[in-house]
């Protein structure tokens, strides 16, 4: 199998996600990536890049490891697939049991899924069935954030805070209702300065657009610890604690979906459990597997659970490969890859110095934010850092296509260039990184953006 | 790890799927599947199961294969996980043309999804998004049958022909409009015996609920070639032709949901080339990996793709792990081991005799019908053979409950007793089984089903 092989292919008869097809269709390339390790992958030129993304948000313990693909390997030779429907094997009951272990509160009762667009679905459709149970019928309706991604299956779309991604696919579910997030570089202007107050006025949105809906029609509240799409928002002081408050207040569930934030992203196994809140609900993905088999998760409560343990009620939902007995085997040594490694102290200890490095870009006058958590990071790109003047779309266009991109790829930093919100930089390495690749990061940033506010 | 551990695990910790909690709760058991080959797998006291279910209609190489334990540890070695978003990997590349070279007609574009309810929800996203791109923006709708299964994301599942899943849930996406099935065992008395005027009266009801929606607002039907649900129900003669017709006619795509008749489940990488027909979109999911690791996908038209290689139009709709590397390398051998083993082949050698094998048991009172094709197959329960008069609720479950389900279970077969339709033994064993086994499934049913009847 030659590159040209793969390229071919690719035009002929491959659909990459999220792509424009134009410049593949008529001739162009695109990066064939061929192998990675640690926190690296070579294209097949054998350009090294560092994964500052940890290919989306999932290689968490880094890329290559060994002990996964013998895990992979051993289980497949013992029992390679069977369901848990009516039945069970032991890697799902282990796996339950260790993310029980680690999810905070009651939170003890572990649904298994494929992705994070399906525990979403999950979570919502669990919210549905549970307030029918408990003779609340009318709560359907989901309040999410604004500028949030939470799936693309089309429940999670429907709850998905980007209308640009809802648009070509409505009718969609009709229970989506958006609150504001907690962007508080775009906040209004008497709210800048002082973060509890940010956090109650964004909190109490939520208690206004529930308030509008008519809370008896209200299931859940969907957020995101740290919110991804936007760039690494994270969470004011006070306000997830407010937002609980809320939901109990109006008899609403809170879902932390934290299919990008869990498993060592922001330094613990669930990041909620760094802002001491206990969720009804947490939804999970990517970084359970740290990428290496497909696997998601929904973490419910023991109340949710409760009704369903009757035998007039059975959850009406099932996904064939859920609770994978390779996946569980695979997610049940990447967390035993944290524990030996510490790799949650391991962010933890490093997270103020990450954090410093990417703030001394501030004195780029391009840099308008960085915010962020763990190993988390959103470097927030403004037209003018005084004013806070966001670029139009024809500069968007020139910073990022024909400046920013190629900077990044010629430099060999893989990073997501957002442009959900502000254009922004996102950082998301696997754990294993530390001080050498955050100055990499640094001087890799630093050059380019020096060049393309040059270029502007 | 000990068995009791894994229930105790189980009770305190897993939410099994589609299985009432209240037993396991009460300290009741499930059976805990420890290892599997072949056709075979074993629960913790050592019990061998003929896996006459391929797990969950996907294991259909047979269990413990070591050259797919060894696909994945290499591929995992070499490139554990990378997205396809603006970027490719070797394996996604060679399995999109592998299976392109297998669909028919123009089917040459391939999506990947990670599961059969993402391929169902890549689907209709996909008829959307294109009848926007084309000018047809009204056209959302879709046409699915009665008691089709199609997912359970909450796009799969409002297109899902079965009331009872849905219901839990509403309101879910407002487009999902229903015809009838190709039962006809249980069609009107008039058309029983007339298997052609069958077919067309049964394409023509589709031609109806397009007519009734409007045809400017629907974008597909969605059928499987046999379908499961209400098991095994397959295609009458002329049927699949007609209602390609009436989709061309009224300018509607047609989607073949193959998450289950594909990867040599009859015979064939797909079921519809069986039949001679060319849809616009084949689904797939369970089988393309034999199960061992999470995977499904989208095979779509050369027509459907086109306006995705402008400018103007990217398919809004991505998933992080579709085209998983680990995915595709299983994939690949997975598709090696059918070539080199003539598996589809050997389907179709064998099909004849599983199906006389299983007529055989017409001749108990209880069995109202034997259909389906390839290795796929219903046997379907009455109270009255002659009458066909069906079976009363109470009926149902001590039939099913208090004998079936235990008998099989006692006798080591494991099979899907279906009820969603009529009740039903549902059989779709691995394809590496032959008349050995179909023997034992024939002497396994005639005794379970004879003392059944007894019983009642």
């Amino acid at each position: 199998m030659t590159t040209s092989d793969t390229l071919r292919q690719t035009r002929d008869h491959l659909w990459l996600h999220l792509t424009n097809h134009a410049r593949l269709a008529a001739g162009g390339e695109v990066p064939v990536i061929t192998r990675a390790e640690g926190a690296y992958f070579w294209d097949d030129r054998g350009q090294r890049f560092l994964d500052g993304l940890s290919g989306l948000f999932a290689v968490n313990v880094g890329h290559g490891r060994p002990e996964l693909a013998e895990a992979a390997a051993r289980q497949i030779r013992e029992l390679d697939y069977f369901p848990i429907w009516g039945h069970v094997h032991p890697r799902a009951a282990e796996l339950a049991e260790a993310l029980a272990e680690r999810a905070p509160g009651d939170l003890n009762r572990v649904f298994f899924t494929n992705s994070g667009s399906e525990s979403v679905e999950t979570a919502w459709k669990l919210a549905k069935q549970y307030f029918r149970a408990v003779g609340q019928p009318t709560r359907h309706k989901v309040i999410s954030r604004a500028i949030s991604y939470h799936g693309t299956t089309q429940g999670a779309l429907s709850i998905t805070g980007l209308p640009q991604l809802r648009a070509p696919f409505e009718p969609l579910v009709p229970s989506g209702h958006r609150a504001p997030t907690t962007d508080r570089y775009r906040a209004p202007a008497h709210l800048r300065e002082d973060e509890a107050a940010f956090g109650r006025w964004a909190a109490d949105r939520i208690a206004e657009a529930i308030e509008a809906e008519g809370p008896e029609t209200v299931a859940a509240i969907f957020l995101e610890p740290v919110q991804n799409s936007g760039a690494a928002i994270p969470p004011p002081a006070g306000y997830l604690a407010r937002v609980r408050e809320i939901a109990d207040r109006y008899g609403v569930l809170l879902v932390a979906d934290e299919v990008i934030t869990s498993f060592g992203r922001v330094g613990d196994a669930f990041a909620i459990n760094r802002y001491g809140v206990t969720p009804d609900i947490i939804t999970g993905g990517k970084g359970l597997t740290s990428g290496y088999v497909p696997a998601g998760v929904a973490v419910v409560s023991d109340r949710l659970f409760e009704p369903f343990t009757r035998p007039e009620h059975t959850f009406a939902h099932g996904l064939t490969f859920a609770g994978h007995p390779v996946a569980a085997a695979v997610a049940l040594e990447n967390l035993a890859i944290f524990e030996r490694e510490k790799l949650n102290e391991r962010v933890r200890d490093h997270e103020d110095a990450f954090a410093a490095t990417l703030a001394g870009l501030r004195d780029l006058p391009i840099v308008g934010d960085v915010r962020g958590a763990g190993y988390f990071w959103g470097v927030v790109l403004v037209k003018d850092q005084h004013t806070r003047e966001p670029f139009t779309g024809p500069e968007r266009r020139r910073l990022i296509d024909e400046s920013l991109a190629p900077a990044l790829r010629a430099a060999g930093l893989h990073a997501r260039i957002d442009e959900r919100g502000d254009p922004a930089i996102l950082l998301a390495p696997p754990t294993v990184v530390g001080p050498e690749e955050f100055t990499f990061v640094e001087q890799v940033l630093r050059s380019a953006l020096t060049d393309a506010w040059r270029g502007l």
